[in-house]
């Protein structure tokens, strides 16, 4: 294997394939990164166990040439090495030659750098997936209904199922749901499919979708997703990212859901957001996070937080509606704050049904979000 | 105590004293900001027992009012939430409002916040410093000097005075010397002061610089520098800040910096440094950072690294001056790399005396700066 190859170029794939080469490898060919070069262009991959993640370089980029390819060959490098010293050469193209034992020799300007390079053959085979089948979502949406729902997955690994978020597709419409069980947000959206392809219990890790979303780029490209019996790729431009899909069933949360409530409230989510940030501050302090919200005879909300150590804080809050039973509910703010801040809509609908039960949070703007948190079950 | 005040100043008053409240106090006093309020403005102190920070808001700032002081008086409140609060309130002013017990109302828009004051009366009396002698220094040279030192402070509290930066001030030159006997970085500037004014052993802890260093605006303004016997005080317009200084004598380490060297070079400083940046990425796998320099017969220089697992970096670097003997010498690449960063000179002048003795880094534009590294002995 032998070739030059622009450095800004292979920067920009090593930086998108590295996120799945592992930190601290089990076995070091999972710490590398696999190069395939042949006259198209070259092919850099990563792979822990969890996700894989390839990007292909073409030889020529439209107006100007990326690589030049002497000799087609294979070769894996250790990822955190090369990651590092490609940004910091010194000259604006490398490169790249493979020798006997895969020993690498990178050259670029007057800087010369000896690998110790990896057998291309014990890299971990990628998951084969039939592109039968796709979903197409524009890439600002995939990333806005990670970012709404991603946040409500448990991170604790005693219920792994509930460490990922949970995808439908039923009728073109595309279901996120993720519960920690003391909360759940769910998001769906219209994607582009045949009308009778569907899939339920597919669970992606929350990490995963993390590290999906910083590889999605902020313009109006699509993304395009194949399911398999316990794989999905998602094809970013020229970049493949393969997950797993979590072991087990999820549970069936459409069941918690109230559809009716006792008492129903329509307010303005930033300035809600606003006071709750404020009293959770001070309820920060009591590590419960414990904020209480009690409707008042002048038809405003009070919420209010209160420390033993430090005081109280007390916000008076005007709605926009306000029907049905007076309340006094207390919750964990960090819990409705994490929500509040991914609604977008100027209003939001809140339901209750008693301090005992389930809030419902809802933009009002449209139909696509909904957040579900349980109340603290408190005294007084 | 009573007052009106704007947010935008006590906020930004709170964010420079707020540094030397203790995060986790040993006694709660010591996690407060305490208030002086009179009718010319509010004075905000907070005071670790290493460092205090006084700050003083006018009530009038040329062509606006600040405050409006209705009550004269003084309360101490929790830093950590009170810093937190008091930029996310509604409004644009607040007021704050002490009654019995030393309890805190304060009022912004509609939030109400009851805070649990404590007695200002048990707050720490800052030092009397006599404003006699003074030296007078602009900020950015008073920050460039500590940036260019405070980095070869120990790290260790094995040798307590070594954590510190030693200060002398001789015939109106003021010199910074760091060392944590494995290199050490020295910087003299001329200052204002008074032709006969001079101490020595002066030492202040580095990570007490650190904050200094934050505090010192991005302007022109000069800071005047206080030192008693065993306190140092800063004056930054409306900010008082006030070191202990340190315990002990600090070493003479004036002989062990040779005057005249065996084989010497200049090169250009940034090329240098990336080289051995490059060279660093290699040896920091093997957790010794070593890197090798070695003069080459055609008048260039080699500059090396290797690991047993990852391979080898050698670099050729040209160089603007070589004189003297023929020389391979190695080095922790970490200290060379924080001496060169802060280097403020296109090139820079390298002495050595051989393999086994220090080596000492200079700028070519100026004679303020000296940097001395102590090489690994290695054999081969």
């Amino acid at each position: 294997m032998k070739l030059m190859i622009r450095k800004d170029q292979l920067n920009d794939a090593i930086q998108q394939v590295s996120k799945a080469s592992s930190a601290r490898p089990a076995i070091p060919i999972l710490g590398g990164i696999k190069f395939d070069v042949d006259h198209q262009g070259v092919t850099l991959t990563a792979s822990d166990t969890d996700i894989s993640i390839q990007s292909f370089i073409p030889v020529e980029n439209g107006e100007f040439v990326v690589a030049r390819i002497d000799k087609p060959g294979s070769v894996v490098l250790p990822a955190k090495f090369f990651v590092e010293i490609v940004k910091k050469l010194p000259s604006d193209e490398l490169e790249i030659e493979v020798k006997d034992n895969h020993q690498t020799m990178i050259r670029s300007g007057s800087t010369d750098i000896q690998m110790i390079g990896l057998d291309p053959e014990e890299f971990p085979v990628l998951p084969t997936i039939e592109e039968k089948d796709t979903i197409s979502v524009p890439g600002d949406l995939l990333k806005m209904m990670i970012r709404q729902t991603v946040f409500a997955t448990s991170t604790s690994e005693q219920t792994p199922i509930l460490t990922g978020t949970l995808w439908n597709l039923v009728e073109g419409q595309l279901k996120f749901v993720a519960t920690d069980r003391h909360r759940l947000a769910s998001r769906t959206a219209n994607v582009e499919t045949e009308a009778d392809y569907r899939f339920s219990n597919v669970v992606i890790a929350g990490k995963t979708l993390n590290e999906l979303s910083r590889l999605i780029p902020d313009d109006n490209s699509h993304v395009n997703i194949f399911v398999a019996d316990n794989q999905v790729l998602f094809k970013i431009g020229h970049v493949l990212f393969y997950s797993r899909i979590l072991d087990g069933t999820y549970p069936d949360t459409s069941k918690i859901i109230p559809q009716q409530f006792k008492t129903e409230l329509v307010l303005n989510t930033k300035k809600l957001t606003d006071s709750i940030d404020r009293a959770y501050l001070m309820s920060r302090e009591e590590k419960t996070n414990i904020v209480r919200l009690m409707t008042q005879e002048d038809g405003t909300i009070e919420v209010s937080s209160s420390s033993a150590e430090l005081g109280r804080v007390t916000e008076q809050l005007e709605v926009k509606e306000m029907n049905g039973e007076p309340l006094r509910i207390a919750f964990n703010s960090k819990y409705v704050l994490d929500a509040l801040k991914v609604i977008d809509s100027e209003f939001l609908f809140i339901g209750f049904n008693g301090a005992m039960s389930p809030i419902i949070f809802k933009p009002t703007d449209h139909s696509h979000s909904l957040h579900l948190i349980l109340p603290y079950r408190t005294t007084g």
